[in-house]
């Protein structure tokens, strides 16, 4: 890593993009390091190097990297464990791909989609079993004290994790809509903050030799971020070009994901528009496998007689009975989208992101008053901006 | 746990049984207490005991408890480790049963059946996420040596597990059948032995205070155990009795997956019959959602003048490029089997089976002497029968 990482400079966005840079070359030789030395099997290597070569932010490892340094810490105390965290990340999009039925990451189609649910769902397995041996090497590194309170660290984040994973599949497959701000922001909290935010800056201070007491400012702090992020990121999945963001583009409406803004809508908008918008959300998202082509094809059929009306209507009701409703359609995405505008669900969005945001901001100022001044500091603080200001 | 386990008495089926049940209630009870807390959200606590409450033998931790006790260390020392051997096995059958496409599993639909894939692949995350505290919590029951030795352990084992399942996977994918016995031994020592025998017996040492010296016997003793016991679960899967095995019947064969029994066929059976047997295994297994009661339909449409051929046609065609394939059929099915028996296949897979167990018996009785003569010894050599002689 090179000097402009250990050095001191203001706090300007090309430096945060530096810093950024620096972090995940650094991140990314360590991945190298810990998992490409090829004694995996079964091609498990390359896939499992995949979605880290992708590109990314890297910015678990940055804010662990930012948090040690920043706190006199050095960079061999916190290498492994940041270059671990990003693998868990990966690894959670991995699985968090198939379970939202996404095809497309980071600017190429998702590891199933490229590969398959089966490989894809043991390389995710892969990475999370292979993210303990660091964790415990680091017993030699750093002590076996940090070592420990950093292996519990991780073991309360990945089960944090995989509850708010719990929660959103579970509105999703019972149709709740009768959630509040609230719900959803604990929801994040479980299932974003925790592996993003909270612990790699938890492990950072462990790493710099901190005691406990750390743990609950940078726990609040890692809060705020975490929702300022994931509101932000969701905001982005509506709209953003998708060459920048890397992935598709309203994904989260035809998956029925609960946001913010769609919260906002159900309990906003006029009841008959509040009915239409539940009856869309009900329907499943259309199967990769070509079921609309189908559908089109009987139509065409049917248009020139080759296939009877009542014939194309045992298909139908047949295709139905597979698959219990109709799926969404593209006119249904856009009438969201707009319904999300009209009732003023985006901009509340917007309000939301930068509140925490702006508490953030204010946690850092007040609160880490421990961290002392230094371009790692200075990082955190353009991180803060960052995440928040990626839609304004 | 009561004294039939702690006493000593000689190894007949009926103490084995005996044996077993008591560990898996020991096992059942530690599960609960560490697992059925009820603090997990989003209906994660049911979904994850929902596997380990539908029975299974408990063998991993019957193993590690045998071990364990066996060698004079008490029954706390291992029971939360073994517990959680028991919750990786059940993670792994979950993300198992997706990667197989399965869909019966001890008398019931799978997970990704029952609940859809995207909760089955977060229910295998938690459950995995889950067992790292308490590997962490015996720092404090068992000292920190023994602690870490066993944490690397299980990172050991994870680690092989996954590269047993790639190359497992590879094969299918890649429709490789030029393999040997020793190929599939050598898949098979890393997708089953490692974390059904040689990581319990392994634990089960330290928890017993024995330094690392016992690891190597107890790494031949297990893959040995270890061949046998999936060579007999395949030959199994093929004819057991669907109430008394609780998988699906035939379901490797639909799969494709390469079994000791199929690669034998592969290398042989006369040329022309292995050509047949390639043809229908590199077909794809039918899909869940009703697409062979699709193509009855569309024959049902035809035959009554509903659906002109050629419009059939091109739906057929449709469908086929879809899917690259024709789906196997319970005719293919059949005839593999079939084949299977003529060719003597089964009986080579009995054989080799058989190797493997007498191999694991002698190195119990000349390797393993400095495990004395006790209850839990005569369990283990009792194991051995068990896990060849399912189907002798």
């Amino acid at each position: 890593m090179s000097s402009a990482v250990r050095g001191s400079s203001s706090p300007t966005t090309d430096l945060l993009d530096d810093y950024l840079a620096l972090c995940k070359e650094a991140c990314d030789g360590e991945i190298d390091r810990l998992y490409g030395d090829g004694d995996q099997t079964g091609g498990l290597r390359d896939l499992i190097l995949d979605y880290p070569r992708r590109g990314g932010k890297a910015l678990r490892p940055a804010l662990g990297i930012a948090m040690c340094l920043g706190l006199g810490g050095h960079l061999d105390a916190i290498l492994p464990t940041a270059a671990t965290l990003e693998l868990y990340h990966n690894a959670f999009l991995i699985h968090d791909d198939i379970e939202d039925e996404s095809w497309w990451r980071r600017g190429k189609p998702t590891l199933h989609i490229d590969h398959g649910i089966p490989v894809a769902v043991n390389v995710g397995d892969a990475m999370l079993s292979l993210s303990l041996q660091p964790l415990l090497d680091n017993v030699e590194r750093i002590g076996l004290g940090p070592a420990l309170r950093i292996l519990r660290a991780v073991s309360h984040m990945t089960r944090r994790t995989v509850e708010g994973q719990a929660i959103e599949l579970d509105w999703v497959r019972s149709n709740t809509w009768t959630l509040t701000d609230a719900d959803y922001l604990t929801m994040v909290e479980l299932k974003t903050s925790w592996y993003s935010f909270i612990t790699p800056l938890q492990v950072g201070a462990i790493a710099a030799g901190e005691g406990p007491d750390r743990r609950a400012p940078l726990e609040t702090f890692g809060r705020h971020l975490g929702a300022a992020f994931q509101i932000t990121d969701d905001l982005l999945n509506l709209r953003a070009d998708p060459d920048e963001y890397g992935k598709e583009i309203g994904g989260d409406l035809w998956e029925g994901k609960r946001t913010l803004m769609l919260l906002h809508v159900m309990r906003c908008a006029e009841p008959a528009e509040r009915e239409r918008a539940a009856y869309i959300l009900a329907k499943r998202r259309p199967t990769t496998n070509g079921e609309a082509g189908l559908v089109e094809l009987l139509d065409t059929l049917t248009r020139r007689g080759e296939l009877s009306a009542s014939g194309r209507a045992s298909v139908h009701s047949f295709l139905m009975s597979q698959h219990v409703s109709d799926p969404k359609t593209m006119d249904d995405i856009r009438w969201l989208y707009q319904l999300m505008c009209d009732v003023g669900s985006i901009a509340h969005a917007r309000k939301v992101a930068g509140h925490h945001a702006r508490e953030a901001a204010a946690i850092l100022a007040a609160d880490l008053d421990w961290l002392p001044p230094s371009h790692h500091r200075d990082a955190l603080a353009g991180l803060v901006d960052y995440v928040h200001g990626r839609t304004r």
